[in-house]
C-alpha cells in the first residue's frame, strides 16, 4: 500500500522559462530509459519477486517507490520549464494570446506542438521524439541475476542520456533537476551493481557508466559532495531489508561507502503551478468558480461545526 | 514524495490456479481503461494541477495514490492466477516440466504465450489481448471540468468492464479481487460526480454506471454492505482537503453519504511467490544460493555488531 | 458532402453465431488490407487529389464511397456472428451469465478476449490478432501511376486473405458477406487496373489476383452470374465520370465488359442487434427506460402538434 | 449506404500557404480528439448498436455522417495550407526546385517532414505530433449512457483544442475551418448532453466546455449568430428520428433552442488542388499524358454515341 | 557488403508440423529478444561504431552476420513447423480445403490467425503475442561499455527465453533448432562477457545466464559435446580481429576456452517448402506456370548459347 | 548462411556535417518504404518460398542481400552527416560542449532530439518524423504474383520519396548516397517488372516510376552513363538462376538492356568515424583504454607465438 507527502525530492530551481529543454527533459520522463520505464521495471519486479531473497526483494522495492517521486520530480520540472512559455528568452514572445496575438512562434519553439494542444504546457507521458511511453519497456524476467543486470544497463543508460542532455542546455531549472538525477542514477547503479557483488562479480573499474567525472558539473559536485550518490532510500513505514545489500565499499571501487536511509535527510516545498488562460486551464469561468468557492466554503464550514459538535 | 507498506489494501483469496482467468483480469491491469491507466492518469492531473483549487487537487491526488496500491493488488492477483498453473482445473495438467515433460498444454491454456516464456507466470503490462500498455491512454487536458468528466467516463468504463470480468469466471482468487475493484470504481465515480456536483451538475439517477444492482454479486454486497463502495482514503501522511468536496450525500442520490478517511480501515498481508524452476526464477544454482546466503549473513552480521559498538 | 440511407449493400444471411468465426472476419475489417484500409486510403486519396485528371479522381473517389458501406456490412456481419456467442455449435454454451454462470468458456472461444469485455460482442477496429487499426496503413502519394498501382496490390492482398477466410468456415453469415467482398475486390482490382490500361499497360492473363476460378464457390458463383464482380457503382448524388474509365472490355482480358452504375440494383434491410444483459447493453435500468421513452414520447407529441399548429 | 457529392460543408477561405498551421491542424484531423477519431467513433456505435432506442441510434449516426465531412473539409484545409507552402511568409521561400534549388529549409518549416517526403503536400493521417491515427482511440462500449458521455467528453476535448489551435495562428484558412470546427464541436456537445438530459441531468451552468464566451473569435461569432452552433442534421435520404431528442432547450441552460435539419443549408464549391511538379504529383509525363487524354476522350466520343445510338 | 550462400547454419530436422509450436518459436525470432533484435541490434552497433577499437568493432559485426543466418534459421523452422499444419497430431485434421471443408479448426491451432490468412503459413515479423517487431528494441548507444553490457543481458534473456520454449514442445523440429540457439546464445554470452573482461570485470560463477546445465537437454548437450557453445564465426571474407577478444579462457570460468573460426564447420542444405493451393502460394494458375517455365527455359537456352557462342 | 566483406557498396562523399539532411535521410532507412523494410520484405519473401520457381526466388534473394548493404551504406551516411553536426552550415555551432556550452542550439537543428540523446549522433531505426520502423510493414503474402506487385510498387515508393529527398538538399554526402539508391532502386524496379513481364505483363511506357528523366541530377546521370540501373548482382558465393529473368531488354521499354553480374565491378572503403566525447562514445576513460589496449596487444602476441610454435 503507497502513501504521499506533499514535498518534492530535490527542488524546483527559478530560471526562465524554455521550452525546447522541457522537450529534451521528456526523454527522462517518458523515454525508453526514462523515469516512467524504472518505476514501473521496478514495480513490476517487485510485485512478481519469486523466492524469499527477501533482501534483495527489498532493494528493488525500495528504489521503484524512488521513482514514482521522481516521476514527480521530472513532470513537475517540464512543467515549470514549458509554464509561460512565451516570455522565453529575453521575453521574446508576448503574453500569449494578448489582443488576440496567435501563438504559433511559441508553440513552434516548443518542438512537440502537444506541449501547447494537449498538454496545457504540462509534461506529457511521451519521449522528446513524441512517441508515447509503451509497456514493452517494462522488463521483468524473473530471473533475479537476469532482472538486476538488466536493471544495472537501465540506470546505466538513463544516465547517459541525462548527462547529454545536461550538456544540452544551462537553463538552471532543468540542469538543478537533471544533475540530482545524474546523482540518483549513479546511486541505483551502485545498488543493483552490489546486489551482483553479492554473487561474486567484480566490477573492477567500469563503474559508474558513462565513465567520467561527473563532478565536473557544479550542480553535480555539490550534491556527490552531500553524499547523494552513495545513499539509498527506502521509504518503507514497516521497516527494510535493504541495507543488508546497500551498505559497505561502493561496487565502483573508489574507496567510497553506501548508506542506507530511510528517506533523504531533506524535502522541498512543491512550487504549484499558476492558471493558464489561454489554455483553458483550470479555466472555470467567473459563474462557475463562485460557485465551487462558495460550495467548498460552506462544506468547510459544516465540517468544522460537525466536528466541533462532536468534541 | 511516495511511501510504501509492505501489505495489500484487499486479500487474495485461495482458488486454484486458473491462466485464463488470469488473461482476462490483465484487462484491468493494462487494458485503456485498467489501473495503470488510472493512476498514471490521476498522477499527471495531481503533477500537471493548474490554479489554486486545492481540494479538486488533493481529491485527484488521493485517488492517484489509491491506484498505485490497486496496481500492486491486481499483479499480485494475476501472479496468483498463474503460478502453478499446469495444476489448474482438477490437475489437468502435471507438475510443469517434470521429468522432461512439455508444458505447450499449459502455456495454450494460457492464452498469452508471453505469460509463460517472458512473465516467468507474472503479470505484464497489457491487456487481455495481448497490447502493451501505451501512454497516450493518458488524458490530462488541464481543463478541470473536461479532467472531471474525463475521469468520471474512465472509472465508468472500468466498472463496466470489470462487471463483464467478473461474470467470465467462478474463480474466487479472480473474483474477489474484481468484487473489490467494482466497489472501489463506484467509490471513484462518486468523488468525481460530487466534483462535478459543486459545480451545479445534478446526476438523478443515472449514477453508477453501469446502472444495476451489483450487491447480486455476493463478493461485492459484502463490501457494499461495509461501505467500501461510500468511502475515500486520501493516502497523505501531511493531511489532505479532499473532505470539502468527498462528503455529503452521495451523487447516486440514493441516500447514500460519502466519507473520506485517511487509509482503509483494514489491511492484509502480502502472500509472496513461490520460486519456479521450470521458469529459472529467481534460478540462483545451489552454489549461487549459499554465496548470497553467505554474504547477506555476514552483512547483517558486522551491521549488528557495528549499531552495538555504536550504542 | 457526405449522406446515408439505412439500407445495406449485401444482406445479413442467418445462421448460427460462430465466434471464431467472428474473429477471422476482423482481419477484412480492420486488418492492414481490410476495408477501413481502402476507405481510408481512397478517401485521402481523392481528397488530397491534385491536377485535372477528373475521371481518375472520380473513379478512386466512387470506390471510397462503396468502402464505407463495407466497412458496415462487415462490422455488422461481426456483430451477427458474435452475436448470442454462447449458443455457438449446437448450444454448446448456456445463456451466458444465466444464474450467474460463468462466461468465460465462451469469451475463450472468442479468441480476442475484447469481444466480450470491450467491444459488447460487437465489432472492433481491430484485425484477427487483435493489434488496433493504424494510419501508417494509408497510403497516398500524390503520384497518379504509384496510387494506382498501389491499390491494385491493395485489392488483390484484401481479394486473396478473403478467400483465405472463405475456407476457414462455413457459416453461412460469414461466407455471404466474404462471398461478396470478394466479388467486388475484384471489381476494384478491374478499376484500378483499366485505369492503368489507359496509360498502356497490358496485364495479360495474370487477373484477377488470386488467379483461380473463384465461381467454384457457390455463393460468390451466384454474384458472378449476376454481374457484381463487372460493375462499379459511383453513389454522387451529382453525377461522376467515372464511367469514362470504367466501361469497355475488362482487363482480365476474359471476353467481360465493365458497367458504371450509380449505386447499387439491389438493396437490403438492416436487420438491427438485441439487447445483451449480459454486457450491460444498452443497459438503462427499468427507471430509466421508462424516463427515456416517456420523454421522446412527450416530445414528439409535442413536435407534432408544433407542426400541426404550424401548418 | 452512403453517398456523395462533391460540395464542402464549409468553404475553404484563401490565404497564404503556411505549413506550421496546417501541422498544428493535423491534430484537429488525426489526432486522438481529432475528426478521425470522432467519425470512427460514431459509425462503430451506430454500426454495433443494440436494443431498440432508435432515436439515440439517428443522434449518433448522424453525428457519424457529418464527421465525414469533416475529414473532408479539414483533409483539404490542410492540403491548402501546405500547398505552394514554400511561398509561405512574404514568399520567403522561392519555387521549390526552381534551378535545382534544394527545398530543405521549406521541408523544415513544414515541422513534419512526412508533409514533403511522403504526403506529397498534402493531409496525412497523423496527428500534430507525427503519430499515426490509432484504432484503439474508437471508444464503443454498448452501454448506452456511458457511450453518450464517452462521446461529449470526445466533443468537449476536440473543442478545446481546437479552441487552442485558433490562438496558435492569424491565417485566415486556418481560422475559417477551425471556427466553424468549433461551433460544430459545440452542436455536438448539446446533442450527447441533450440525450443524457433526457435520461434526468441537469448541466446546470457547464456546458459548453471549455467555458468561455467563443463569441470573442470573430469568425466564431459569425457562425454562432447564424445558428450553427444549435443546428443538427441527420443527412439521411431515408427519414431519422434525430428530432425526438435534438430539440428544444439548449443543454446550456441559456435560452437557446436546438433545431434539427437534414442537411447545413447552405454548402460550398471543392477548389481542387494544383499540379505540383516538385513532388511528382500526378507525374504523368507528356507522352503518358496525352495518351490519358486521348483514351478518354476517345471513350467519352464512344459513349456518346453509344448512348446517342441507344436514344 | 554482404553476400549469401544458399545452406543452413544448423539442419531443419524431420517431424510433424505443430503450429503451436510454431507460434512459440515466433517470440525467438519477432521478439523483443529474438534474433530479428539481436541481428539489427548488433548490425547498428557495428555501423554506427566509434574509434578505433578494431577488435571490438570485429567481434560486435561478426555476431551481427551469423544473427542473419540465425534468421533464417529461425524462419525455415517456423514455416516447416506450420506446413501442412492440418496433419498436426495424429492427423487430426484432414488436408485443407479437401472439397471445400473448412480450415478454421487447423487455423484455431495455429493460435495467431495471421499465419493462416496472412502470412500463408509461413513465418511472420511479430512475437508469440501477435505483436509486430518494433525499431525501439535496437539499443545502440555509442558507449563501448554500456553496448556490451546490453548485448550481454539481450543474449542472456533470449537463451531464457529459448530454455523455456525448449520445455514448451516435445517436437524435435522444434527442438532442433531451439537447442543451436541455446547453445550459439551461450557463445554470445561469452563473447560480450569476454570483451567485457578485457577492461577488468571478473564474472565469478554468473554466467551463463540462466545459470543451469543445459546438457541435461538431450539435443544441447551434442551440441555442447562439439564445442558450439564456446566457437565464435567472423563471417568475414577480408580476415577479422575478433580472436583477439574471442580466444583464451571462457568468462564461465569453468576451465573451458573460446575459439574463433571463420564459419562453422558444418553447413546444411535448405530443404525447400511445398506449394499449399488452400494459400494460393505461389499460385499460378496452369496457363501462367506455363507461360513463366517456356519464357525462363527459352532465356536459359539464349543465355547458354550466347555464352558458347564468346567461349 | 550470410559473409561479408569491410568495404562499401557507393562512396561516402566528403562534405559539410547536415543534421536536417540526416534526419531527411532516416526516411530511406527506417520509413515504410526505406531500406529497412526492403531488405526484411524481401528476406521474409526468400525464406518463406513456396514452390519450384528457382530463377524467382534467386531474384528476390539476390536483391535482399543487396538491400543489407543499402542499410549499411545509408547508415553510415547518416552518421556521417550527423557527425561533428555542431560545425554545421560555416561552422554555426561551436565544438560542442567546449568549455562546458549548451548544445541545444545543434541539438534543434537535428529535428529528432533523439540523434542526439540517444543515438550518439549515428543513424537510428526510425523514419523522418521520428516513428519506430515496425514488422507490419513487411508484406510476404507467399501468392508471388502478388509479391512482385508489391515489391514494384515497394521499389517505385522508395525511388519516389528518394527523388524528393535528393531535392531537399544540396549536400553531397546526402546526395551522392540518394542519388546512388535512386538508381539502384529503378534497376530493382526493372527487376520485378522483368519478371511479372514473363508472365505476359506489357509495361508500356509507365516505367520506372516516378516517370521522368532522373539524369538531370547530375550525380544520377554519372551512375547511368555506368549502367548502374540496369544490373543486378546476385551476392552468392554458390551461383544463382537470376540471369534467367534479368536479362535482355528492359521492361522500361527503352532499348536498354538487363545484365546480371555477381557483384558491382566496383566497391569502396569503409571511412569509419572518429570518437565524440560529448556522447561519452566510445567512452573508455584514459585507465580503461589502456587497459583495453594492453590487454588486447598481450593476446595478439601469445596468439602470434602460439601460432609461430604451431608452424
Amino acid at each position: 500500500m503507497f502513501y504521499h507527502a506533499q514535498k518534492l525530492i530535490n527542488p524546483i530551481v527559478a530560471d526562465e522559462p524554455d521550452p525546447s529543454a522541457a522537450n529534451a527533459l521528456q526523454e527522462g520522463l517518458g523515454g525508453q530509459f526514462g523515469e516512467m520505464r524504472t518505476m514501473m521495471q521496478y514495480l513490476f519486479q517487485s510485485f512478481n519477486f519469486r523466492g524469499d531473497g527477501k533482501a534483495y526483494h527489498d532493494l528493488i522495492q525500495g528504489i521503484a517507490i524512488e521513482e514514482i517521486s521522481h516521476v514527480e520530480l521530472i513532470s513537475k520540472t517540464i512543467s515549470r520549464l514549458l509554464d509561460g512559455a512565451p516570455e522565453y528568452h529575453g521575453k521574446k514572445f508576448d503574453v500569449p494570446g494578448k489582443g488576440g496575438a496567435a501563438t504559433m512562434e511559441m508553440a513552434k519553439e516548443q518542438q512537440n506542438p502537444h506541449h501547447f494542444i494537449v498538454g496545457a504546457q504540462g509534461a506529457l507521458p511521451v519521449d522528446a521524439a513524441g512517441n508515447p511511453w509503451c509497456g514493452s519497456y517494462v522488463h521483468c524476467n524473473g530471473n533475479l541475476i537476469l532482472d538486476l543486470l538488466d536493471n544495472l544497463v537501465l540506470e546505466s543508460t538513463g544516465r547517459l542520456q541525462k548527462c547529454r542532455i545536461y550538456q544540452m542546455s544551462k537553463n538552471k531549472t532543468l540542469r538543478a533537476t537533471v544533475a540530482f538525477l545524474i546523482a540518483r542514477d549513479e546511486a541505483h547503479e551502485m545498488a543493483f551493481a552490489k546486489a551482483l557483488e553479492t554473487l561474486g562479480v567484480d566490477w573492477a573499474k567500469i563503474l559508474p557508466i558513462p565513465k567520467f567525472d561527473s563532478s565536473k558539473y557544479p550542480e553535480v559536485k555539490k550534491l556527490i559532495d552531500a553524499g547523494i550518490n552513495r545513499e539509498q532510500y527506502h521509504f518503507r513505514l514497516d521497516g527494510s531489508q535493504m541495507a543488508a545489500i546497500f551498505s559497505g565499499p561502493a561496487p565502483a571501487n573508489d574507496g567510497t561507502e553506501l548508506i542506507t536511509l530511510a528517506e533523504p535527510k531533506q524535502s522541498y516545498p512543491d512550487p504549484g503551478a499558476p492558471e493558464r488562460p489561454e489554455e483553458f486551464a483550470p479555466g472555470l469561468d467567473p459563474e462557475l468558480q463562485a460557485l465551487a468557492d462558495a460550495l467548498v466554503e460552506v462544506k468547510v464550514k459544516i465540517q468544522k461545526s460537525a466536528k466541533e459538535s462532536k468534541e
